[in-house]
């Protein structure tokens, strides 16, 4: 099947098409990537029109649970159609996801308006949010209304998530002392949206507490979106409580951006960065592609480690012998 | 004069030297970048000793008044030596430094014991910190006891310096309101040491208030080094009142880097850093600088913010033709 064929079927809604696109943007191979290239190319005027929609939250945060109860508000009270997709940093090291399993989500994996796709593995975080941010375009040209990006709580990858969505979700556990449990530094500052979880049974006090609690860092921190004060929704996933409140936040914050100009604008910004990033990777991966400068940077990186020379003397060293 | 002279005679102490190789690491003239490069690696054995200081503040903070008074602190009651070098984001756009003026520390240009130096002008502001890096080298190597690092609170230039000293210092100008003024996104958790100015006269509450406001973030905040503490000092540089406390923070944080045996980590991996960025820089300068290829980036961009073509699509086409 050629590219454009692939992206026909895709954008036709043929899921089987579109999980085969996805395996495709996110193969490392280099015809692959020529493939992925011309895949993206072929469908990129279909997207666009999806709310792109970044999760996250600490471990304990019942970020499976909400993630779930959210979907299954959206595809049943909404008739919305959604995809989740997942950015892992762990999962190079542990060898396999840890998000997106669908045995995670099994009332969301039944569903057949969601589409669950487990986190490509390998590569720098930021590789792998432009994959998972080419993956997003697929889904977005096979006609979801919401795709949703869901990542652990490691702060980086936070960070990577919210350069290619619009909207930030971040999810609060209980509060068990006097600050904000397992957020990391600068994450806060990242939402658009706040949401404090389990609040029910014993754990509502906490809840309460947690929400308390974010407000209060709210007033004293910066904005993602100036203009816009982030919500903070108290939920129960376990109960249905609150899941509609969320909902609502996202659209509110989607009017919020298209109103003033900020969704076209940030996705224009987004995008141009993509493309020097993509071009700064290709350019130090070919060139380290090189066996006698892996060597030489080897070399470089033991000197600067043991003081024995300056970084700018020892990239110098390894450029003028390469270049 | 050869980049081994140079380096000699900063070593012995020549201020006239010292100058000559700031201007030397700051020029961008490939040549200049070579003879920089030799002069880095012959002083690069008497470096590491001084403490690294970053300083920043939003404007209305009083660092000038600060700095100086810190500074003359220093060199009268603790016969310390010390340099003042500066980054500063805006001065490619306003065309000159705002920061490092001798005209604005009057008091202590004009004393023996400290150099200070103005920003290089120019460049990425990753590569302007890279610069200023050097020059805080050969301010190690010409014996300095502390090299203050100082900064405008723009949010980013923050971070750059806190990736080139040990030890960040943040002003807090005296509370206007119910949140911290001025202080951009990220910025309070790279803190190390707080110091509220101005607390005299009128603003001695505002003062109280913007340390108490410092405490309270703090708590809601994760640290740039677990396991320190940040001190909230308040000063009056006016009165002469809190400026050894500062010194005494800045050499308490020092003592503890030291005993955590982060300061060695820290500066390895920072060199490293450096040393990656440098050669990533050389390698997108270098393939830019072809006329073909700025031309086919430039329709690449164009056709990205345009949305014709998908990012990944757009760097393949330059990439393909030009690599």
């Amino acid at each position: 099947m050629t590219p454009e064929e692939l992206a026909g079927a895709i954008v036709a809604g043929d899921r089987r098409a579109l999980a085969r696109g996805i395996t495709l943007v996110e193969s490392t191979r280099p015809d692959h990537r020529d493939r992925a290239a011309a895949l993206l190319d072929a469908v990129w005027s279909e997207t666009g029109s999806a709310i792109r929609l970044g999760i996250s939250g600490p471990p304990g945060a019942g970020k499976s649970t909400l993630v779930q109860a959210y979907s299954l508000h959206l595809l049943q009270d909404r008739r919305q159609r959604l995809a989740v997709l997942a950015v892992d940093p762990t999962s190079t090291r542990s060898g396999g996801s840890i998000l997106g399993d669908k045995t995670r989500m099994p009332a969301l994996a039944a569903h057949d308006g969601a589409f669950i796709r487990p986190s490509p593995t390998g590569g720098s975080l930021g590789g792998v949010a432009r994959r998972t941010r080419e993956a997003l375009a697929l889904c977005e040209a096979a006609g979801f209304d919401q795709v949703l990006v869901e990542t652990v709580g490691v702060g980086q990858s936070e960070t990577a998530v919210a350069g290619i969505v619009d909207t930030m979700v971040l999810l609060l556990p209980p509060a068990g002392g006097d600050d904000l449990q397992g957020i990391k530094r600068g994450v806060m500052e990242l939402a658009d949206v706040v949401v404090a979880t389990k609040a029910d049974g014993d754990l509502l006090p906490a809840a309460r507490a947690a929400a308390a609690d974010a407000r209060q860092a709210l007033t004293l921190l910066r904005r993602r979106h100036p203009g816009w004060d982030p919500p903070v929704v108290v939920t129960s996933a376990a109960q249905g409580e609150g899941v509609g409140d969320v909902a609502d936040a996202v659209a509110a914050h989607r009017t919020y951006l298209e109103h003033s100009a900020r969704l076209a604008a940030g996705r224009r910004h987004q995008d141009v960065d993509w493309l020097m990033a993509e071009i700064t990777d290709a350019l130090v991966r070919s060139f380290r592609s090189d066996p006698a400068v892996a060597r030489a940077l080897r070399t470089a990186v033991s000197a600067v480690e043991d003081g024995r020379t300056s970084p700018t003397a020892a990239a110098r060293d390894v450029l003028s012998a390469h270049l």
